[in-house]
Formats: C-alpha cells, sequence, structure tokens
C-alpha cells in the first residue's frame, strides 16, 4: 500500500474515518522521525474538529500501547485501578487506594505529576521524606503482589507515544480533543494491566470539562475503548466546582490523607472516596453487594486497616511512615497569611482553576516540566459553595516561605470567590454514574 | 505586548478574530524561523476550519506584500491584469494581454508555472524557442511602459512569504482555504503594481473550485482585499466543465493562439476572452462604454494590431516571433494517435482533470515542481458538452514522442467523456459577472 501523509491529512480534514494502517503510518511514522511534526500537527487539529470514529480511537490507542512495554497480572488478581481527570486539590488516590486495598483488591497505579493549575499524586507523596516513584516494570509488579498496590511514575518505556504526541499536542492547541484524551488515558491505563478501571470524571469550573455533555461523550469513549481491550470500565461524574478536601498544596494534603485515614472524615473526600471504593470493589470482585462493599469501608478506616495499608506502602516506596503518627515531619512553611473576606455573603463560586494558579507561584505546582517544588506551600480553604462568610471572617489561610509572595497568593484566592448576598444552595457532588 | 504561539492558534481554534500583530508575530515570525513549522501548520489548519474575517484577510495581504519588493506604476497609467483561477486548456492571457494592449491599456502580468493538472501561462510562452520569463523589476516596467505589457515570471523577491507558506499548505493539505487563497491571489497581484483587476474565476469539474456558492464566497472576498488597498477588481464567474479551446499542451496552445490572433474566433476562448477584456477596458478607462470596447477588440483582432503586439511582445523578451509566420517553428511531436469514441451519443461529461493528468503522464505538465517538460506533447479535444459523437468517429488526437505512453494517455483521455444516449444540452460559458 502506498500511503501519503498529505492525503492521510485531507481525507480527515474532509471528515473520512482513517484505518488503522493509515494512523500507524502517520503516529508511528512521526515517533520513527519519518513523518515531520508539521504534518503530524495539521492531523492532530484536523482531528480536533473533525473527531474519530469509535474504531478509530482504539485502533490509536492500540497504537500507543504498542509503542511500547506493557504490563501483565494474572487474570484472577482482578486488578483495579482508579483515573481523575484532574482537579485542584485532588487527593483522592492517595486515601482511596489504602482503603481499597485493605478491602482486599490490588491497584497497580501509574500516576503522573501535576501541571498548569492541577497538581499531581506523585509530586503530593513525595513530600514524604525519602519516598521515590521510579520503579522498574519487575518491581512494580512484586510491590502490587507483596501490599496489593503501588503508585509508581510512567516510565520511558511505557507508551512513548503518549508521551511525544502529548508534547506536540500542548505546543499546537490541540489538548482538548476527546478523540486524543481518550487514546491518551487508556493506553496508559491498559499498558499498567489494570484488568478494571473507575474513572472520576470532573466536570465544573476548575476542570478541563466544563459541561455534562461533554462529560458524557468522553466518558462513553473511555468506557467503549477500555471495552474494547476487555477492561471493565465505570464511569463517576463528580462536581469541581470548589477544590477538593480542606487544603492544597503537596505536604498539605498529604497531612490531610493521614487524617482522614484516622476518621476524620472530610465531607466532600469521604463522599466521593465512598462512591469510587464501593465501584472498585465490584469490580474487583471483591464483593457484588453495593451494601458489603460500603460496610467494608466504613469498617477499614474505623478498625486502622487502612492506614496501615498505607504504612506499608509508604516504607515500601523508601519513605518514611512515621509521618502517619507524627504529621510535623512533613515539611512545613514558615509563614501564615490569613485571607479575610471583604465582604458578608453566602459563597456562589469559587474559581478552583484561579486558586491554582495562585498557588503555582509559591512553587505548590509546576510552571514548567522542570519547575522545581516547594512541598510546604499551599492553602487552608474549608469553606465551600454555600456556606456563609461574615465580613473580617478568615476565610482561609496561605502558608508560604516569603510574605510578600504569600500575600500576593491570599489577594488572588481571594479573588477567586465570588459571594452573593442572598442564600446560595450546596452543590451535589457525584453528579452520575455509568457502569 | 507578550504573544504566545500556543494561545494564537487557540484563538483560531476557536474561532476568535486574530489581530494583526497576532498575525504578523505568526507569518513573519515562520519566515524568519522564530515560529516552528509544526505550529504554522496547527494555525492553517484552524484557519482552514474557522475562517478569516475580511478585516484579518486584508491584514494577512498585507503582511504577504510588505515581505518583499513592490512594483509601482504611475496612477495615470491605470495598469490592468487579468488571473485566473486555473483550468486545462487556459490560454487566455496569451491571446488577452495582445488584444487589451493594441487597444491601448497597460498589462504588467507576473504569471505562474503549471503543476498538477492545469497548465501555467509561463510553460505555454517558454515553448516559443528562445522565450525569456525571468526579468528583473527595473526591466518589467521598461517593457509594460514601451510594449504595454509584458509577462514574466514571479522572482524571489516578490511576496517571499508566499511561497515559503504556500509549500508548506502543499504538504499539509491546507491548500483550499478561502481566506488563505485570497492573500495569497491577492498580495501577487497588488504587488506587482496592477491598480485594476479582472479576475477568471473558474468553476467546475476541471477547477478547484466546484459550485457557485463557494465561488461567489471567494469572488467576493478577492474583491473587498483588492478595493482595501484601492485596487478595482471585477470578477467573471466562468464555466470550466470542459476544457478551453481545441488544443490542451504548451505548444499546441500557443499554434492555438496565433491562430486565434490572426482572426480563426474558436467559440469558447473568443467568448471568454472577448468578455474578460471588455472589463479590462472598462477599468482601465480606455472606454467606459461596453460596445465601443467590443468594437475596439474585434477591429484589433481583424486589423492585425493585436498579433503585431504580440510579435513586439515576443522579441522583447527573447523569443522568435517568427513563429507567428510559421507555427512548424515551435516544438512537434513525433506521433499523433487518434482517440475513438467506443459509441455513439452525446458529450455529457468531460473530467478535465482526468484529461490534465493523462497529459501530465507525457510530460505536457508537471508532477513536481522540478519536473521538466515536453513542450510538443498534448491534445487536439475539438468537442465539447451537448457535442454528438459517432461510435467509431475520432474523438481527438494525442501528441506524443512515444505511442506506448501516448496510447495510454488516448485511453485516459478517452475515460474522461462520458457520453449520453439522449441529447445533451450545451452549457453557458459566462455565468456571472460582478463589477
Amino acid at each position: 500500500m502506498n500511503l501519503s501523509p498529505v492525503e492521510i491529512i485531507f481525507k480527515k480534514r474532509n471528515g473520512e474515518k482513517l484505518s488503522k494502517a493509515e494512523l500507524k503510518f502517520m503516529f508511528e511514522g512521526y515517533v520513527a522521525g519519518k513523518i515531520p511534526d508539521y504534518q503530524l500537527s495539521a492531523l492532530l487539529m484536523a482531528i480536533f474538529f473533525q473527531n474519530m470514529a469509535v474504531e478509530e480511537i482504539s485502533d490509536l490507542t492500540e497504537i500507543y500501547i504498542n509503542s511500547g512495554e506493557t504490563i501483565e497480572f494474572p487474570a484472577e488478581m482482578h486488578t483495579v485501578d482508579k483515573h481523575s481527570t484532574g482537579g485542584v486539590g485532588d487527593k483522592i488516590s492517595i486515601v482511596l487506594a489504602p482503603i481499597v486495598s485493605a478491602c482486599g483488591a490490588y491497584i497497580p497505579m501509574i500516576s503522573g505529576r501535576g501541571l498548569g493549575h492541577t497538581g499531581g499524586t506523585l509530586d503530593k507523596l513525595e513530600s514524604i521524606p525519602g519516598f521515590k516513584t521510579d520503579f522498574s516494570r519487575q518491581d512494580f509488579v512484586k510491590m502490587v503482589k507483596k501490599n496489593k498496590f503501588a503508585i509508581i511514575s510512567q516510565s520511558e518505556k511505557l507508551v512513548p507515544v503518549d508521551k511525544k504526541i502529548y508534547a506536540l499536542r500542548d505546543v499546537t492547541s490541540t489538548v482538548e480533543s476527546l478523540p486524543l484524551i481518550t487514546a491518551s488515558i487508556m493506553s496508559k491505563k491498559i499498558a499498567e494491566g489494570a484488568h478494571n478501571l473507575v474513572i472520576d470524571l470532573k466536570i465544573g469550573k476548575g476542570a478541563f470539562i466544563k459541561d455534562m455533555q461533554q462529560a458524557k461523550k468522553l466518558g462513553k469513549l473511555l468506557a467503549v475503548t477500555g471495552n474494547h481491550f476487555g477492561q471493565k470500565v465505570s464511569i463517576v461524574y463528580t462536581n469541581m466546582n470548589s477544590p477538593l478536601g480542606k487544603y492544597v498544596g503537596n505536604a498539605l494534603e498529604i497531612k490531610e490523607c493521614v487524617e482522614f485515614l484516622k476518621g476524620i472524615r472530610a465531607n466532600d473526600i469521604y463522599e466521593i472516596t465512598k462512591m469510587l471504593a464501593v465501584e472498585m470493589l465490584l469490580l474487583s470482585k471483591i464483593t457484588d453487594k453495593q451494601k458489603t462493599a460500603e460496610t467494608m469501608i466504613d469498617r477499614v478506616i474505623d478498625n486502622g486497616d487502612a492506614l496501615e495499608c498505607f504504612r506499608k506502602f509508604i516504607t515500601a516506596q523508601g519513605g518514611d511512615a512515621s509521618i502517619c503518627d507524627d504529621t510535623t515531619r512533613l515539611p512545613a512553611s514558615k509563614y501564615e497569611i490569613p485571607i479575610i473576606s471583604p465582604k458578608t455573603g453566602w459563597i456562589k463560586s469559587i474559581d478552583s482553576q484561579k486558586i491554582g494558579y495562585a498557588l503555582v507561584g509559591l512553587g505548590a505546582g509546576r510552571k514548567q516540566l522542570d519547575s522545581k517544588l516547594n512541598y510546604a506551600a499551599g492553602a487552608y480553604l474549608p469553606f465551600k459553595i454555600g456556606d456563609k462568610l461574615e465580613k473580617g471572617q478568615e476565610l482561609g489561610k496561605v502558608y508560604c516561605q516569603n510574605t510578600g509572595s504569600g500575600e500576593e497568593a491570599a489577594r488572588k484566592i481571594n479573588n477567586a470567590y465570588l459571594l452573593s448576598g442572598t442564600s446560595v444552595k450546596r452543590e451535589k457532588l457525584i453528579l452520575d454514574i455509568t457502569r
């Protein structure tokens, strides 16, 4: 067959379906240096506008998976993972994995670092002194088999195509394409060996998906693609109009997770974690009853099993598990700057993205891929949409190493809160679920 | 101002208007090597889908023009040029320029070479022994002032941005974008110093514009953009469902042009040439009456003035003007292969593109930019849509240097004719005109 890059771009530009051979030719060719970047970027933009059929997405996902190593677990392990599309203050994985594994499920979790306004699970974990996320495939499999879960970083050898394509999408404004997002997420979640997957699909101002219609489209693509590769997928659609939990910032969130595993159930974290944990327990066949799953979850929190799993996990990955007994061993910041509400009113909206970027300014997140993090920096933000604030009341706190930049962040965070003169309804956290 | 390529692509992708500064940043930056090709190609594809407002097109045209040298003629010369969007057998410029200049108008014509299935005016002229098209800006201005017209090739210094951008569009399937086509055509026609412009906008199977709606859109963009730079523009919409004239091929078309200038008025060439010539005479203020213009045109054909202008023009550009007395001095092919109609019927459609590509196979046109041409190769195709053919009748002839490839071309050309069992109406040539 005689394939021509210009004709393939032309076909997609005109809304036609591309064959697996054509997709291979373009994407593998790009990684091999045979297709120039200007042709792949034109194709990516054409895909942004013309989309892809389900079959094309599966083909592309397969091409991504086959570009590198894959990890396999015995079928009878019924491994289950969770993926979140990302949000400010999203520390769910760090409490979810110990809880679900304490209930008996195996969780092979390959996670990411933060970029832009949202944080990354790996960054949060790395604020624990000594904690490592860079393990070989063999060590990863061993840790999952022994401790029931491990959270590591993506090796260069896993889905290398995605890394190269993502870098090109990032500089050509082609990130927000549902088919390309689907191939990127699912290839990693299939290559890591998860037999089952629960996706926390976040919707709202702080997420890259802004409305339910888009969310449902993406959810369907993710599920259908997973199923194509024999993976069972549940999608939990959650509200991301307020930051999750009460703390944002790497070490601050680890502290919050330890407290949660000790039984301090912050409302929003508890509700979402429980929902996701139930789905994971059902998918991994630990139980087939929702009620039983819920009881198990509360039990492993209350009897300390989940915290014990967390300790073992930290130790296995080289970290100092004594932070579970004494969270002051985590990096701490020099200053606390109060954020004062300038007026009285009910919180109507919270711009999580603005909060995320304000904290990036303190080093809590990354501006560039190689930015150095300040693990201690962050904020305490206990109020949610619908809560009432009085003029002069402390809306929250900024944790920083330098009062100047801390005060600037406090100002920006203050501006992220929109108050209403009349009362505002609290928002639902779990919006929908599809199995 | 802090401009970011990703944000500019993002804006256009989302359908927003780009400012002149943003367009400059991207297009000039690309030519200067500051914007990588993968970002410009993503922007070009976004423009393909989201289009450009009239103001953006004028801005882009200005950026194109300012990228190189420009040519100027005194305002009182009322220079006028003609541009054709290209078609198979389109030799109109070669008879039009001598006729209109014989009537007194000044025509500074910078023309192109053929690529793909359509021929180029320069290639046709270069089949005249000794004929040159590569002249300096100064010599071009001198020739136009002295002989009233000259037809030369685009120098590297005129609109250099267009050349680079066109090359990128060509390999990224972004050629067929009306705003980009407009900037490309109009920048050259303004930079060459034409005060007035008539555009032969071809519509049909043999043209890149397939329907009247698209044609009207493009026509409007071309006119508005010309007007923005003080250029008066008339658009003549013509039918391109059959090849123009009776011959296709470089030297064959020159022979046909000489015969035309001697008074042999082939129907379609005559009708279109007369229409375009009238527009050019009106725009260049030679006369303000259509009837007078028509009379002048017929007179300069009948009294030999137009042929005389053609001779002077050939001599000025280094060519052998004696081909006007003896067309056998033009390159001639060894063989003539008859094309025999396989059945009886009325011609319902002619696939000019197929004919063009069949002749490219004989060297009459270019496959690649650096393809060598065979000036003698071509075809004689006297029949048009609506004409009746008998089974076994000669539908036309192929002129070639090699009987094998000639027979293959004859077969392909035969396949380009679709016959109907019932009579077919002849088609209108001039479809519309906007001034």
